[in-house]
């Protein structure tokens, strides 16, 4: 049921964007423990100019490769954000070659009656989910 | 006062995505009880690879029509939310063609102090709405 | 750390652009007493048929200028949001030549967990931030 939003910039191919969402999936699957098919994600491809990712001082370096994922979840356990931190930055730097410089994510939580998966129905509430 | 964020596929022309947003714009005047000018609405069209819908095993058939709403609106009763659904399901439905396997909603709440409408006010703190 | 979502519609170059991003970060760091480093913006251009945004009955007379920024931040004071709302409408008319009749905000809340600025750390709870 999270909502994955990823803000990119332009210039990956369709290969290239699959292969990152399939592997920031995995660790939202992983961290979150939901099944595999709870599969959310949109993808906002944007120019140079349309996209600023400073660093509040950390002293990160970012790239053209850097994104920022915006999530929009039932409410989770503190220990299953840090790990999802962790496993986010793991997976893109393994599998897509992103630097754990260039990763900024940002959470918002919602509750059971917030989702509707289809049909007009609220899955949570109807105890389909 | 909700603000409704559409992720679409492209490939609707202006009228068709006209129609859609003036569908799901009614659903949400009749659910939520606001006025008719109450009206906040962002699309944002995809690639086929941009836009990811899954149905956490619900069983759902989703074609190129499927598209996710994404709403912030101040607090509302659980029965408005679920009547939210069901309408939109429908008017989508009978207005637009669209199936009702095809829509899923994420919806986050916020409240007074975070709306301004123009002007530089805060317009539910002033009294002005 | 506020990540500042702007939906705007298609026509402005480059520096017109830059300008309006920098005119609101900086109605933001004051506003919200922030590093000037914290600097987070995404910007999405909207054909006409891609943006609405009526005005709940205020008698506000939109333009193609007219812009929503959408908010997620920690939580602020009523006050905070309060100015925001004046610097940044005051700010966008001084640098950009924006009426104050075209802009509309949406704040949404989250949390210390909620947000990693690079290298999957939550900043917020490492002490780091």
């Amino acid at each position: 049921m999270p909502l994955l939003n990823f803000h990119v910039f332009e210039g990956r191919d369709g290969k290239a964007l699959r292969t990152l969402l399939d592997a920031a999936h995995q660790a939202m699957v992983e961290a979150f423990d939901v099944p595999v098919s709870d599969r959310y994600q949109t993808v906002t491809q944007h120019r140079t100019e349309e996209l600023i990712l400073d660093d509040t001082g950390l002293g990160m370096t970012r790239t053209q490769n850097a994104l920022l994922l915006a999530v929009v979840t039932r409410p989770r356990p503190q220990a299953q954000k840090v790990r999802f931190y962790e496993l986010l930055s793991r997976y893109l730097h393994e599998q897509c070659g992103i630097s754990p410089d260039d990763l900024v994510v940002s959470l918002v939580e919602n509750a059971d009656a917030d989702w509707s998966f289809g049909r007009g129905r609220a899955q949570f509430l109807t105890g389909e989910l």
